[in-house]
């Protein structure tokens, strides 16, 4: 499948990561910039987060035509052993992108991390092509992904779940429905076990597009940044699991649309820098 | 009225600052501080901030009676012209501290802010007692409060209302509620308004004790300090109302029971520093 390999000379294509609620129905500023990066090919809609698919692909299918995506074709996988012999493969070929809509990020990693599948879209990420995911499908594109925690209450210490994701994006660590769900005390708390990873923390509606070592915000709400990397004290790894959580000097930044940030140097980009 | 004039030589006396809903009938961590310093002497329970403030009064006598404090009296204000005589103040008299409970903090500076009510309050700080709120209590103590602003949402640019407070408390501002109510935003954007501010979000049955230059965290939640004197960038004073707030390099430090803050340095203390 010659296909959906690397090209040689490529740079690997953007990743589009969505806090969810995305607008469907009004400017559609973020299915736009799928649109944009498709270009008339086609985009493969995987709705494999979700245990109940039906009616996903339909609103995104209307949601995309008036944008000009008219080829579009569904991933879902009923059973993880169905795709081991690559046989759901065909609906990768000739694919500009694909999209990851929502559902349970665990979903997505235990019925395609290391099946054929995983390898497709790495390989069109590797030749170019946009990975896109919403909700779940943008938790899951983390080396580690957050599966359940808390919103709407500080971190307590025992009080988070993570799973390996799928690695398309190294070094963070992905929360969504960010602020809609109160959910800076958990990511806070997963960056206190590791403050090498950084905290991205996306709101409903709003996405960060990443290319190379840098990404920009777009859509409506903000982009939560956390980086732990000059925490002097924190107890996450001392305090009984009911404790809640103490970590002291977090740098915080707040993007909006038309902000960037570097994720080499860890410094936002202000509209003016560019 | 001598008996409620400063001392020569006494220190102001703590503010304990609450996030509401103490705990009233467990440990009651937080009550018990308030029962520790006014040692079985005269409580003011001020319920001034509520327009319905039957229950708040029986509530609090049955948590406090326990806890040693018997003598407690209750300071409601119907119409703000019943208190410019001084008419109320013979409450106060021997008082050993004041506790303002939860309602609308605009309640507590439009009906006692500039009458002897307030300067009261004030006489009973300078003296050496304890001045204590909780929720609407805790967000009038600072120069400029918190009035209205949503929760649960990345913040937006217009939607902050503020108003002068009592001042007890200088060059901070309160958040209450705070993960419980996702304030965060909210809290971001009055810091950006005046970054010398200094935010303090306290998380519902969770207090800061406040002594001196120096305050101490207390109860089951976080206390979330937001300090914007880093900030590089922000949009507050360009962007339109509806606009998400983008702001830099802010500062975050989450305290815990037992952390403290020194307000003068802007550091955290941990408790291996006492």
């Amino acid at each position: 499948m010659t296909d959906i390999g690397p090209e040689s000379g490529t740079e690997p294509g953007p990743l589009l990561i969505i806090g969810g609620r995305e607008d469907k129905t009004g400017d559609r500023v973020i299915l736009r910039a799928i649109a944009e990066r498709v270009q008339g090919r086609k985009l493969v809609l995987a709705t494999v987060a979700s245990r109940a698919p039906e009616g996903y692909f339909d609103a995104y299918e209307a949601a995309f035509a008036e944008l000009g995506v008219t080829e579009i074709v569904e991933l879902y996988v009923h059973e993880r052993g169905d795709t081991l012999g690559g046989q759901m493969n065909h609906l990768f070929e000739d694919a500009a992108g694909i999209f990851f809509t929502g559902g349970d990020q665990l979903r997505i990693s235990s019925q395609i991390a290391g099946t054929p599948i995983e390898a497709a879209v790495r390989a069109i990420h590797a030749r170019g092509g946009l990975i896109a995911g919403t909700s779940a499908g943008a938790a899951a594109m983390s080396d580690t992904m957050l599966v359940r925690g808390s919103g709407s209450v500080s971190h307590r210490i025992g009080d988070l779940h993570m799973a390996p994701g799928l690695g398309l994006m190294p070094h963070i660590i992905i929360d969504q429905h960010f602020a809609e769900r109160g959910r800076i005390g958990r990511l806070l708390g997963a960056v206190a076990q590791n403050p090498r990873v950084l905290g991205v923390g996306v709101d409903e509606d709003t996405a960060i597009l990443v290319t190379g070592a840098t990404f920009r915000v777009l859509g409506s709400g903000a982009v939560t940044v956390v980086d732990g990397s000059g925490v002097t004290h924190s107890n996450i790894a001392e305090a009984r699991p009911e404790r809640t959580l103490s970590m002291h000097d977090v740098r915080l930044h707040v993007l909006a649309t038309g902000d960037g940030f570097d994720l080499a140097l860890r410094r936002p980009l202000h509209r003016a820098d560019d």
